[in-house]
């Protein structure tokens, strides 16, 4: 095997469900598809001048959280008492340090945040005010709370409550952009998340996770996004990992490091690694969604056990790939 | 091979860290094994009479929370904003049902809290307020803040903030106890969490961990102990883990469930997986500490990379077994 260096490649997902039950239109579906696109030729361009794996996950989990399509940042869902609370990880597959935050409800980026902590503290985990405190210490942007709030995440909130249930993610996201009710999955029964993986042409992995969490969630709720290992992981022997489901499933079978330790250990390629995670260990515990993953070949999976995942990938020198449905 | 009923068994800590260079006397290092030895003897007994893992390792960790010479629940160590921040895990290694908490300060016992969101909430992980009104709604016993403090603890505070570094645990609890300055383990440079792990006679594991952080410790700041996969976990198909060390180190490798990772997908023994995590992966990263694990065979590892860890374990049926140094 000569000693080339890898092609680089960047894949994203914006979170996984159902498929809509309302009729969608082409247009409709360009729109996530047009979004999807555009922010992987931003991460396809700083890998191709020879950026950092962790520098591309970071600026496309950035753009996945100024898009009001998607639940983290901007567009994020509110939780019962009508608040925002937003989580995200990121970690680096060079070192294994990561950095990760919960709970924060007036930083922009909230990966930057986790970026913050991983770099500029001696911590991997900061919640809540003192998460909130470090981020502003650091001179990250800061926003009124109402900043990610949207009329139509507000509508969302006010259908949970009246169904009394917990509802994933919904569809006012695209409400509020197109004026119109549909989004390619069905927004009451997504998992709302955001993530990116890349392999940089140093032969660095990077993966980084960002969410706003469950529409009409318990305050406090912590699911699997920020927690390393559950939502997010990184290895430059294995694979970076960035996971969007049922979060609780996530946590309890540790999903991201599964993938690494069933290549570390049991000697699994990667698409056997996510094959069973996603379609064996998950489903056992009725765990719903999926995952995206590229190991240190430039082998990529994007994959999920609900009927459709916002995902895309694009390898430097060729055209970008997005996908919704299966 | 036949088909015998495991011989249940329990395993304690209460945390690992350096020798201390006071001069410890006899009666102050029989106070540490005298506490882990009535612990382990009230879990022996819940398990000798049928009692599941789930329940000793709870009884363990409560009355570990209790005792004041530990750092978790009362005794536990004070943030630099001088107040307590509470964090505890469990999990039920028969369905990989589990539950966890941070952020708390009113709770007594948090690895109930803990508890009570594994099976009376939809959720694993909830921090802060959230959390605390969570467990206010269970109707779990709640204190003032300052039923946590003791002066002691209070006076390491002092210290640390006086030579303006953090300190992970302190003799402060050893001093209230004994009017005397000194405890077996170097309570300066120390990791204090405590945590079980069990085996009962129907076959199941589970696995707790409770800790009161960091002295000095930045507010919001969260360690391994109360994420699933990194401080606890517990899978009958491999083994139940609980940790205590640099709890940042513990995250990045997602120690507990590594040792179950190992033996699942890598055909490890419990002793194998835990000396390479222990010995090799920790290490690598400057990882400091150790844990405590037992297979569904009743293999135990009580293993650590510092100079001591307060420890102990009792099969039933056996006189109990107690240990702070190599």
């Amino acid at each position: 095997m000569t000693n080339t260096k890898p092609m680089p490649v960047i894949a994203i997902h914006g979170g996984a469900g159902t498929l809509s039950r309302s009729h969608i239109s082409p247009e409709q579906e360009a729109a996530y598809h047009a979004a999807l696109d555009a922010i992987l030729r931003a991460g396809q361009l700083l890998l191709a001048d020879g950026g950092s794996a962790l520098d591309a996950v970071s600026l496309a989990v950035e753009m996945l959280e100024d898009c009001p399509l998607f639940n983290a940042g901007h567009g994020a869902v509110f939780t019962r008492d009508e608040t925002h609370e937003l989580d995200a990880a990121v970690m680096d597959g060079a070192n294994l340090r990561a950095g990760a935050v919960a709970g924060l409800s007036r930083v922009r980026h909230p990966v930057r945040a986790a970026r913050a902590v991983m770099e500029r503290s001696e911590h991997v985990f900061l919640v809540g005010a003192g998460a909130e405190n470090f981020a502003r210490e650091c001179g990250l942007e800061l926003v009124s709370p109402d900043y990610f709030s949207t009329e139509a995440r507000r509508e969302q909130l006010r259908l949970a409550q009246g169904t009394n249930t917990t509802v994933l993610d919904h569809d006012g996201a695209a409400a509020m952009v197109f004026k119109a009710p549909a989004a390619p999955l069905d927004e009451t029964r997504k998992f709302g998340t955001v993530g990116a993986v890349a392999l940089d042409v140093h032969g660095n992995l990077a993966a980084a996770t960002s969410t706003g969490g469950m529409t009409n969630k318990r305050p406090g709720r912590v699911g699997d996004a920020p927690l390393i290992g559950a939502g997010t992981y990184a290895d430059n022997r294995t694979a970076a990992v960035s996971c969007t489901g049922t979060g609780e499933m996530f946590i309890r079978v540790v999903a991201a490091y599964d993938v690494c330790a069933r290549m570390a250990y049991g000697g699994q390629s990667l698409q056997e690694a996510v094959h069973q995670l996603v379609n064996e260990s998950l489903p056992a515990i009725s765990g719903q969604g999926g995952l995206i993953a590229v190991d240190a070949k430039g082998n990529l999976s994007l994959s999920f056990n609900s009927e459709g995942m916002y995902r895309g990938h694009a390898r430097v020198g060729e055209e970008p790939h997005t996908a919704i449905f299966r």
